[in-house]
């Protein structure tokens, strides 16, 4: 199967002007087949600030109220999404942003109520993909750029950016031999989170259980490695985490960052 | 050829929620090839506002910063055109919206500056539009949704939509057989102003020099009325200027606005 690449950025880079301009000077510069999903960073809380739109929490989770969707729908949607894919174009990189809303290219559930009501949330499995509008896409040689939104009866749903790459990656799985990688802080899952360079070079399901077992993994980095291995079980090829400062590398054979194998 | 129709809607119809369900109730259950464009309406102004981004003019001429680029590409790209989007959707149209930097859909050249800067505006001829885009889009069954933004060198700009839907005419007439409809306020073009009935039904254009002559025509059609007769001449087929309640009619052989031909 053909190789595709599906990676996500967060507030760490977008919220860099120097690490993001590093970032899209690689990312454009790639040949192979690729997808690009970003978070929202800081923008939206600012910009939700300056309008007053409040954020709200319930134990500690976020709450997309309606103003909070349609400032996430201007943020994320607009000028995020927009601003990335021209950056990308003068780059010769042919861009093309979309929510999931865009061709129902991602259908969602809205999250049900249940003790909390988290608002305009959607939920998402890799069957609501719409996995031939990409490929055509792809196809075309168009790079595709998700801004974390999706959609369900006339509304636009907030959904999680790291949720949207899984779910992605699992779908195209079926076409492609798919690598998902996650940009983030870090060099990579760190054996000794005091020390950068301890780094995980490559993560297999019983090496991870070991790891488990010997409390060895720092608390903020369990839920993307349980995130991976669900996406491995579900057929992705692969799944990297590491620095947006080295996607070349972790496009490539000898990666820098975590490789996560079956 | 095969026919396409180019449908621009306006803040009469975005601002008016009853308007606007009609339209888009209608527009969703059209069998034929078509393309929406919108403007922003008023909802643009409110939201800047918010954010205290003031409408700058210079001899009446509205001037785009970077905080009113900023700000349309939020509002136009992000929240008026995702919320279309995911209302067609729903209505069962595979509806997928675009800026002019999506798969470099529509390039443009920032206008020079002469006697006035107007800022960040994209200036674009049928040279700059990507029609193989657009039409392989078409062919999949996609209606693109176009916001009123182009791009240049790596940056949004803001251009006008009545612009975008007559240049995306001409340059798609080279493929189609083309009908771009404006949707306005009035049915179409009156020989009487203060009478709503009196609508030119059929204007060519030894008419339309006869009105001129008359001065039988209303200041505020005018520029609407020589972009029609540039397209026109440029190749589109037909142009018609009518109500977006009428949109039914307008895009079948009785049409109830004016309908312009060579």
């Amino acid at each position: 199967m053909e190789r595709l690449f599906i990676i996500k950025i967060g507030g760490n880079v977008l919220d860099d002007e120097a690490a993001l301009e590093r970032f899209l000077g690689e990312f454009a510069a790639l040949g192979e087949k690729r997808i690009l999903i970003h978070g929202g960073g800081k923008i939206a809380t600012r910009i939700g600030d300056q309008l007053s739109i409040e954020s709200k929490y319930v134990n500690g989770r976020r709450i997309t109220d309606q103003p909070t969707r349609d400032l996430v729908t201007m943020v994320y949607g607009g000028l995020v999404n927009k601003q990335l894919v021209a950056r990308l174009q003068v780059l010769g990189c042919n861009a093309l942003g979309l929510t999931g809303a865009d061709g129902n290219a991602i259908r969602a559930v809205k999250r049900p109520v249940k003790e909390i009501d988290y608002g305009f949330v959607g939920d998402i499995t890799h069957d609501d993909v719409n996995i031939s509008l990409i490929s055509g896409l792809l196809n075309t040689g168009v790079v595709p750029v998700f801004a974390p939104l999706t959609h369900s009866e006339g509304s636009i749903l907030n959904t999680n950016a790291d949720t949207i790459s899984s779910v992605l990656a699992v779908a195209l799985s079926k076409l492609y031999s798919v690598r998902l990688i996650y940009c983030f802080e870090k060099k990579g899952v760190l054996r000794d989170v005091e020390n950068p360079d301890s780094v995980v070079r490559h993560l297999t399901r019983s090496l991870y259980a070991e790891l488990l077992e010997q409390k060895a993994l720092a608390d903020g980095i369990l839920p993307k490695l349980q995130n991976a291995f669900a996406a491995i079980e579900m057929g992705v090829s692969e799944v990297l985490i590491g620095e947006a400062d080295d996607l070349s590398k972790n496009m490539g054979e000898s990666t820098a960052g975590t490789l996560i194998t079956p």
